[in-house]
């Protein structure tokens, strides 16, 4: 963006499942541009934050606040984190030196929980952006991508929370050697999705077995790509709500993320008689970064 | 090896795990040589067996059996399959045309289960050779690799079976994203692993959210990767214990695979009561594609 430095007035950045996602941000809430990048393998979260930044930046030295942010590599200090119960609202931003002297960067603290061990790093940005219009929920919210937290929010609080590897699972089943073949459709069959979710929960041993036989019955039935995708996504997702029971029974939820994944858990969610509240993640984050932005000391000018 | 063509009489081969194993046979049973080779993405079955037995072939053209060899991309017709209940040992080789006329191939059929849909090829093989020195054999097969078979033999017959793709799913897991660095280890602690099966074991609806947990304890407790590596394969196992228990409990349970598979099994079913009979499946292999090789009628010279 040349010299001219009043494009942007500080930077949202968030980092999820392999995605660096940014925001130009005018005053507090206004996107202004945004842009996101896919890591790979070999690149470093710091060196692909440059990059894709660098066409906003001038010759001023710009805010940058971001969720998700890890050591990069080494590059940072370890992304501190606080212990549950926690409010996301009340995180303080972390100042983090960066290579770039352009960027000041600061980056917002994951959140831990000891027992059983599980770690969050991004989400709490997207629970304190619902936080921030709704202040009062009471319930749980299910945060959506590659694994799945849920989360139980009463409070303002963070109370407890779980991950999952339901997304990352899909993803390396529908990819590899076994599977590829046979759930390969651009679309899923939303019945059998339904009728595996409903079999997984009342099974959920079975998982491993009924995975394979989505091969056999390709090969054998010709089971339809669509339908074999459709029940590979729910026998996954059925799983996961076996194992998530005493998080969703009977309580109030909200989901965020990807639009098609909120609308495969917020179906199997209503055939289990929940009807979840269904959130767009990208906002939240903008909504929470926004809060931790203006909650910085800037130093003068 | 030049134009001698008595170096070998016939060839025995095996596809599993993307891998293709080779054995130069002389008369009924002895092994003069062996090769392997893995098969990456891109190459063709057919090739690739080509490739491997080159260095065996003479100006003659020699009988090669094969166990476990599909399609190969269509080079070759759909291998048929035969309905369980079927008796391994009562196979007939089909007659097979290869692009090289120094091979004169059959296959071996697979099988097949219509419900719930399953589909065996290759491992019939393996059952044939231990049916062959063990007819009266009454119990379950364990035969491990990539995906687990768990065969119910009876009377010489293959009464039912069922796969599960636990090993792929190890494979998957332990060179994805998130668990890489957390199981990064040559060994796994025995301890660890048979902690894991006694917990998927009771709770196996569990299973992804542990998996998650390995990374948090990993991150957080310092969990070593010795240890992570062998709840990995702990929790995996144990789920596919749990899922195949009607077929392993209060039976004569017979495993074969790779040693230190084996050894993994093994050691998680005795802690469950049962005594497994450990079998090396190379051996098993070659003693099944011996019985099928007697059984071709050999066109005269």
């Amino acid at each position: 963006m040349s010299a001219e430095s009043t494009y942007a007035d500080w930077i949202a950045v968030a980092y999820r499942d392999r995605r660096l996602c940014a925001w130009a941000m005018a005053g507090e809430g206004t996107v202004r541009a945004q842009a996101d990048t896919a890591l790979t393998g070999d690149s470093g979260v710091e060196e692909a934050l440059i990059a894709l930044l660098d066409p906003w930046l001038g010759q001023a030295q710009i805010p940058v606040i971001g969720a998700g942010l890890g050591s990069a590599d080494g590059a940072w200090p370890a992304l501190p984190v606080v212990a549950v119960p926690a409010k996301p609202l009340d995180l303080l931003p972390v100042a983090t030196a960066c290579s770039d002297p352009r960027l000041r960067l600061w980056r917002i603290p994951g959140l831990s929980q000891a027992e059983p061990a599980d770690l969050m790093t991004g989400d709490e940005t997207r629970i304190a952006g619902f936080l921030a219009a709704n202040p009062s929920f009471d319930g749980v919210m299910c945060l959506l991508g590659l694994r799945t937290c849920w989360v139980h929010v009463s409070a303002e609080e963070v109370v407890s929370f779980q991950t999952s590897l339901t997304g990352e699972l899909f993803q390396d089943l529908s990819l590899g050697d076994s599977l590829r073949d046979a759930v390969a459709a651009p679309r899923m069959d939303m019945a059998a999705y339904g009728e595996a979710v409903t079999e997984t929960l009342s099974r959920p041993e079975r998982l491993a077995q009924r995975l394979f036989s989505l091969r056999a019955a390709h090969l054998l039935h010709g089971l339809s790509p669509e339908a074999a995708r459709g029940r590979l996504a729910g026998l996954l997702i059925g799983a996961e709500l076996a194992a998530t029971r005493p998080y969703w029974l009977g309580q109030a939820v909200a989901i965020a993320g990807a639009q098609d994944l909120v609308a495969l858990y917020a179906s199997a969610l209503r055939g289990q008689g929940v009807s979840p509240l269904c959130l767009e993640a990208g906002l939240l984050t903008q909504v929470g970064l926004t809060r931790y932005h203006a909650a910085i000391q800037e130093p003068g000018p």
